[in-house]
């Protein structure tokens, strides 16, 4: 048996609240892609918890990093980490040569995020950043229904996520004092990113205000943004962890031709003619997608054929999810400055 | 029987589409404050067509604008021009002591803007810009709702005019070579920018990014903007005569305990608290309110009591509503760079 048809033997690092509730249940539904064998927490009574629900052995059970990444039953690595954590970790296990899987955002800033880019595009190595919201099936099916739209004249982008004292990510004090640029609007930001361009490409340059009004944010958590995206198509963007939000949460793009609408609230997409105005024509309704298996598919399957090309959300992709989110905190210190978005 | 006590006497000056439509009916609907006695048109044949449907004698049928101002039967002067005439007609007005009504917006540049304030500020004849929509009713309905909402996170403020080649107006010379700053963006967007002003106040700064989608629109027709207020909240706009928008138009505030929407389809106001998402409470609906009719009653009071400060609409609100306008175009032009919305 080769070992390319052999389930991929998983090393996770970090098994907070995302390790357990979203990547563990993965992995547990492609069992012929992978298995959990092994995992990492500073906190060694936190990786043992984590180690009793994925039933790993406590010999593979570690407090550093390194003897995860070092581990020779370790095929691959799942880093769940600060992002301040993403280059060193991936520098480690591009040196064993184990592909690894990072948090989104790509980085905590625009340095690392481009030594990154540069490090994997010098290795065949792949690398994969967990950035969901790409293998939402809704993005190539909102991108099918904007070809009917005829030109597209502009879009709007809202995402207003309520503030929540006992939402279990808040308690997390890399959040709470957040050293990565944007804090929640980058943290939540870039899975926005990834929609909006996955739908309608990159963003040339923002104009953006930016307001902190919950301090239990940390840092800046509302923006309200323009944008004009390579395609010369220009939108706004909205997106706050502040507002009360009952009922909001869309991306509607409008054309000569007509509109369709995407309801993150209720995971409904539509599309209006503007010859049948009053009958929407409904694509997609009422079920969130289970994107992390279909990333996890995806990585499995550049790993195996050792073909990093594969992947759906390139570095050089989160690259830009992330430099669009601080191009927007750019602007919003500059009282509104029009600021082109960085390249790697 | 004072004069104070009988109906104003007006002449209209520009007997166009709105005269007929909208103003003629509003003075008829209002026989103790107004009776229409006398008319102008450079083309006379339009002056007389209108004379007719108005019951005015042909002895009051003049062909320069002049004679009709001068006419010592007219109390007051309706002047419907292009708004490059508002200077020139207001200054006439003012020399022989006759209170004025012009048309939105305030000028075709800032300058002639500038002037105008200076003029009005000098005298205390009452000169209204004809801007109907500060008169709606949904806008104090709309203030009180907001102060339910907690602290104010952002807003948006989205209308889409689909564009239709047989509107009426689009026919009209200055709007299809357009000298106005803005062209349709000043012409609609100003009512937009007393209704979105009329709630929240006025606009500190703004970032926009402009296009040109129909060529027939003679000049740009699409405007994304995020803006900032004096009371420092921040929101996105969006107006555009290119789409072909079915079911959209709306001003949406989100505060840190409820939201507030007012929908220019139906003419719903609603308001959502947190405590209760599902049910919105509708304070306004399905009516589209008698605006010009509003306007005309306080224009009257003003006149009689020669009180200008009774306009709910001043010449520097008319003012700021055009200057916002101004700063979009002036920040597309620019890539986007953030304008600081200019002062009278």
């Amino acid at each position: 048996m080769k070992m390319s048809e052999q389930p991929l033997r998983v090393g996770i690092i970090g098994t907070g609240i995302f390790a357990s509730k979203r990547h563990l249940p993965a992995y547990q539904k492609l069992p012929a892609e992978y298995n959990v064998v092994a995992c990492a927490n500073r906190t060694i009574s936190k990786a043992e918890l984590f180690a009793e629900k994925a039933n790993i052995p406590s010999t593979h059970v570690f407090s550093y990093l390194d003897e995860l990444i070092r581990c020779p039953d370790v095929d691959i690595v799942d880093a769940l980490l600060p992002v301040s954590s993403n280059l060193d970790t991936v520098l480690k296990a591009v040196e064993v040569g184990k592909p690894i899987m990072i948090e989104k955002p790509l980085a905590h800033d625009l340095a690392d995020a481009r030594e990154l880019v540069k490090v994997c595009a010098s290795t065949d190595i792949p690398v994969l950043v967990a950035e969901n919201w790409s293998y939402r099936e809704a993005i190539p099916k909102m991108k099918a229904a904007v070809e009917k739209c005829g030109e597209v004249v502009g879009f709007e982008y809202v995402q207003s996520i309520p503030f929540r004292p006992d939402n279990p990510y808040l308690g997390t004090a890399w959040r709470a004092t957040p050293s990565h640029v944007g804090g929640f609007l980058s943290d939540g930001g870039v899975h926005q990113m990834a929609f909006l361009t996955g739908v309608l490409g990159q963003v040339e340059r923002v104009s953006a205000f930016t307001r902190q009004i919950k301090k239990e944010n940390g840092t800046v958590d509302t923006v309200k943004a323009t944008m004009q995206l390579k395609s010369g198509v220009i939108g706004t963007y909205g997106l706050d962890f502040a507002s009360a939000q009952p009922g909001t949460g869309y991306f509607r793009i409008h054309g000569t031709e007509g509109t369709v609408e995407y309801r993150f609230t209720d995971f409904t997409l539509s599309y209006t003619s503007a010859a049948s105005p009053g009958e929407p024509e409904v694509v997609v309704t009422g079920k969130e997608e289970d994107d992390v298996k279909n990333e996890f598919e995806n990585f499995a399957e550049a790993v195996r054929t050792r073909d990093k090309t594969l992947l759906k959300c390139t570095v050089e992709d989160a690259f830009h999810h992330f430099a669009v989110v601080c191009a927007m905190v750019e602007s919003g210190e500059k009282n509104g400055e029009s600021v082109a978005v960085p390249q790697p």
